[in-house]
């Protein structure tokens, strides 16, 4: 941590940081500048806020000089980590994994034909919301424990894992009998205690980034369920606000080499939330594979004009089939395979 | 709605989309325009999300003309709603209501002499948190339910109501067994099982606005609590996430009175967390009551640094009586009293 | 300026930084952290740029102590600056000053009407546009040097300095001919061209914030205007480009206390561009008063609709009659006058 | 145009509206909603500013149907534009064109350097700032005409075509004579004035997009010089401005899938400026060709320690030359070459 006073600090004030700092139990070193004083402060206390400096009498800024996360750092974990999500895959490898299916679960029969048919085209996951979190109360919230069952019989059918969201703490234990990995969606990045319950079981974890997250916030988030002792987290950019309205959000690639730089942990990107288009998937996900992302989570259906929820961002089965064509020779011309 | 074709689309397609509006229950207008045909459908719909129509073939985009929330909207209720919060004071009306207290409730001692502090000054109620939503795991997490009982002997002691934030549904049960004024905060604004958990139940809700909520998602999320039955919502504007560096967030002052347009609930806003630095609270509330807020959320502490939480963002309890007396004639000059 | 190098770096790489330090003029202080080297630098050379420092093999980030600009800040001149820009009326003081007129200046009469109209409700200047940058090429963009006639003219008829804005360096001299203050519109804040050519001229300048600036870019594009001899800045917020869609820009109060704890330089507020809607500059006027703005800057015209430009902003001369007199208790609520 | 009135809106507001629009020469045709009247205007005026509707009493909100430009639109020309910019390249064919050099010119052997390596590691032309937009007016300007001359003795000496930006209209000429592609800088796409200057010569441009630009305005900027006459402009997505601190701007790639959709123009990307740090130059130059960019724009120098300008953005050359070879694989994955 660095402490800059303020022009006019008085030596009361500077000597009264100090004191502060050392009663934390590191070492302050003093620095007079040209215009104000500087304290350096050695030691690592990442677990002291920024803000606790800020708040002190004379101090103009505080500025951390350590990253505020330990377990989700390439520091503290130099290799990167490998996910294994079912016997065949594992994320974090040379192979790139496509989870795809519909937005919503909405009966059994859409979900094994879609199931069926992604399976054939190479992905290696299913997803499928049984709990939905939709902006309006008067949308369709989702089948609930009955999309979970279509789900878990899915898979036993198609031999394919399912991804599904859990939206609440309450419903940890009940998706986790039926998934064999939980999402964390963008709005409950920031929903601390749903963290700490997915921290405290064995399943994988998607964890999306929030939609105005920075990327230490997101890290955080993962520190959040590592530190509780469930190390499977798989992290998802997946568009975050800005001022841009030809997207529904503004897909931020840098953030994936950006991510595997910071952390061990693997990225994968969700480019149908992302952008909320259904003709701009395709080449999203082109530009995902080919900035290293370790997977894609792509929304799949037969028939998207007759999906209950988001329609306009899902893309046909024949169109993912195709898509996984195309993404082959980019993920090899990038040194991965699909 | 309105239904804009994209320039190519074939007549089948035209009728398909005027077919499927019809079949929804609405009536379609088709008009020939210059260079795209334009489908106006007549009704009110507002639960088909626009991103239906987004995704039928041939659709270029949908444009909605209704709001998507009916019972948070002035049509419905043309006249301001009056949220009770105790025998003397309601939001809403002519009077501004302050709720000023710590950041986190620390221990009975600091937080008595916080409350009969800002009783004195003219606070209408105290805030307190029991349960904090930290972005990092390693920071304090506040003291649950003994931060509780603390806020419900304070109560009892000082004559304030108080107002304490909830962060997960199997809470809420708890949390308003002690208090009078339950808080939704900005990273639970779009935690939509929380919303409803707390529409179940009769005690008046604080939702503060998501950091990155546009006003029509602010108001579908009150939408959820008043849907449910709960229609003592107080909407709080607290800052949102923009590239401005020197605020931590940029309090969005417009939306008071855009909202107080928009709905009949009251609104408020929170200048701490909304700027994130104690110089700039003081300001920014007077500036808050001149575009015609119903009241503001004020941290305040006896000694700031030595607040476990938020710190630099708190203002003393002298700093506080201070503002007081400074926003009493300001709130003249626009009408109000506080 | 504060050097944090990589967790891995070699000694080599730290001694080549303290000697690239030592070899600009400022002293080296090397601090040995936990798990990073970090390096002190004493001195005052804010004209080497961060990016300097983050170029140099080993650097993980560089972290500025001082502001990057001098002439505008406290720090050169604690004082407030006043800005002369009538006999009767100068920037800064404890009086209020209000900048009232259409956006675009259509025709003498027109211009006459509004000019007599606000100056009786209080205006202390009168604005109109001559030049107009426009988004669109088919838009009416300004009436130019007939428009600059018809200002000048309308302040010898009704006694109001004139306020118009400058596109273009090459025009610099002939606006500065007809115009008592000339103006930088925010697609010019960074037009560093223009900068230092109203910044070789002597008329004072109203210098508008670029919509995705940040406070130091903004007293930056200051700083050119003043670094070249032009002392009189008047700094305008006018809105920042954010994800609201409710507004056509957001207007961020939160600038105007912080730019005047950092710049001496008056700061005024333009909530008709701030908002982009009529029925919020009234209480956005009022919020900027009670902020601490030192005057504001407001579309007027007798009949917004018949405007060529900016109609949906524009407040009519009765409207704006109404606002003066409701902002005179704002401004004496914070202890000022209007 | 859809023109949206408001509830209460009265049948004289209503009758007014649609004389107005009858006026301007559109058809109106009037719908009775459930809760508000719609009045559609068929007919081509997108020269009519959205604004003015919005102005009118009674409308709550106008929502246009046509893109407001014309000329740079797909509809009007529907087969992509090929901009020839050497006897052996044009933007907007199969191949890919990579331009690479210093972010400033700096001296004449610098440059020809840097031209050799770059040429023979297969760029398509030469970039080099003569007249630099630098934030601070303490920062290295530029070496303004003696760059110029260095740029135009390095195409002789290597035969590379050059870019350098144009900051002023009155440069526009001289640039023209030394150049063979002119840039506008980011903080130049709403110079109106400089856009119809180079809309007036002849010479192909580079048209950055503005960093809180939406693509409606960054079209509108490049429908500004198709409008004077010059038909050879390449858009340039060059990285937005958003909460995000990992970068300094966000590459928003969905710009160009997007972009590529509306206009027929060629859009290449700056990976450079777009990121603001070096490491990350190599994965999102890949990225951009993936998702169907034409070309890329790369800060490239022999020891980017030493530049001027931007060093922490630059890569070497060593690292370009790798780059080109990675991206040819890339590109071919996509259909294309390089």
């Amino acid at each position: 941590m660095i402490i800059v006073m303020k022009p006019g600090a008085s030596k009361k004030e500077t000597d009264h940081v100090i004191k502060t700092v050392e009663e934390r139990g590191l070492k302050a070193v003093l620095l007079h500048g040209t215009e104000r004083d500087v304290i350096a402060c050695l030691g690592d206390k990442r677990d002291i806020a920024q803000d606790f400096w800020n708040a002190i009498p004379g101090v103009e800024k505080a500025m951390p000089i350590l990253s505020p996360y330990k377990m989700a750092s390439r520091e503290v974990k130099p290799t990167p980590s490998q996910i294994r999500i079912s016997k065949g895959f594992s994320f974090g490898g040379k192979k790139i994994g496509v989870i795809a299916g519909p937005c919503a679960v909405e009966n059994k029969a859409q979900l094994l034909s879609i199931a069926n048919s992604v399976k054939k085209s190479g992905a290696i996951a299913l997803r499928g919301g049984a709990f939905k979190p939709r902006t309006s109360p008067y949308s369709f919230q989702g089948l609930e424990e009955e999309g979970l069952e279509y789900l878990a019989e899915t898979r036993e059918e198609v031999g394919l894992p399912v991804v599904t969201e859990v939206l609440s703490p309450e419903h940890v234990e009940m998706v986790g009998r039926y998934a064999d990995i939980l999402q964390i969606g963008t709005r409950n990045m920031g929903n601390f205690v749903l963290l700490k319950a997915v921290g405290e079981q064995p399943k994988p974890v998607i964890l999306k980034r929030g939609m105005s997250a920075t990327l230490d916030e997101f890290l955080l988030a993962a520190e959040y369920i590592l530190s509780r002792g469930n190390t499977n987290v798989i992290l998802c950019e997946r568009g975050i606000r800005t001022f841009e309205n030809h997207t529904r959000f503004t897909l931020s690639l840098s953030a994936v080499p950006q991510l595997k730089q910071l952390t061990h942990l693997p990225v994968i990107v969700d480019p149908s939330h992302g952008t909320g288009y259904r003709h701009l998937v395709n080449p999203m996900s082109k530009g995902a594979v080919a900035v290293g992302a370790d997977g894609l989570l792509i929304e799949v259906h037969v028939d998207p004009e007759k999906a209950f929820v988001d329609g306009a961002q899902t893309i046909t089965t024949d169109n993912f089939d195709t898509l996984m064509k195309e993404l082959k020779p980019v993920a090899q011309a990038v040194g991965r395979d699909i």
